[in-house]
């Protein structure tokens, strides 16, 4: 019961918080959730680096897997980009996340298409297929960290 | 090509790694993993709780897309409790994860199956099926925590 009642506490802690961040019982909350959405996704988009770049011998079944995580993944960090949640913990989220917001959007949405692009090339068991999602997918990432990350 | 060939270093030490954890590139990354999986899982979680607990308004297309999460993420965090991972960095995992593998293996594929059950339920947009699969899915959480998690 003890498991149930702190859920039921952190539930109740949802409903107080910002509507603009109502998904998240604080600011902290949101910063870690993105930041663990994206170490997770880039866990599993490293090792179909690895395989890409022929540092890991190619295993289809491993690439299909990996790739499915990331295109899943890829679209849960967004959210934790919330109004408010700019500096309440440490972040290298830029200021342009929350002032250039359609330009963000439009970088999310774009790393999404990609990843769904790399699972569908993972699942084809072509090396060659995943080599080329693997690099415009990275290339997502990067135009985004590029605009929106600091060093 | 600065993010491709930061992946090509990741990928490169993922190879150097010892063969029980070769999907992560040191120890920290594996606690790291496991953390971050757990902490995305549980967020979405808490928002199912919200709903079957009535500290929010149910609704079915939410509560389907979060139980969806939870089942994706809730065969993740395992990989991450790899042998020589139990000190690397601050952890709550019991030395029991390491040894009593077989039931530590079986309480996580417990909350798998709960997992699958709950994204069912959540998918038939009745608030009463969820409540159910919540508070089985809860129940998977706190066996597995009692036995493998310190306070």
């Amino acid at each position: 019961m003890k498991a149930i009642a702190s859920l039921v506490v952190a539930a109740a802690a949802v409903t107080l918080a910002a509507p603009a961040s109502a998904q998240f019982a604080k600011p902290e909350d949101a910063i870690k959730y993105r930041q663990s959405a994206l170490f997770v996704m880039g866990q599993h988009f490293s090792r179909l680096g690895a395989m890409a770049n022929g540092r890991v011998p190619f295993d289809a079944k491993a690439a299909a897997d990996n790739a499915e995580v990331v295109a899943d993944m890829s679209k849960l960090p967004w959210a934790g980009f919330a109004p408010g949640t700019d500096k309440a913990a440490p972040t290298k989220a830029k200021p342009e996340v929350w002032a250039e917001q359609a330009k963000f959007k439009d970088y999310n949405e774009k790393l999404v298409a990609e990843t769904t692009k790399l699972a569908a090339a993972a699942k084809t068991g072509n090396l060659d297929n995943l080599k080329v999602a693997f690099s415009a997918t990275a290339g997502a990432c990067k135009t985004c960290h590029d605009a929106f990350r600091s060093q």
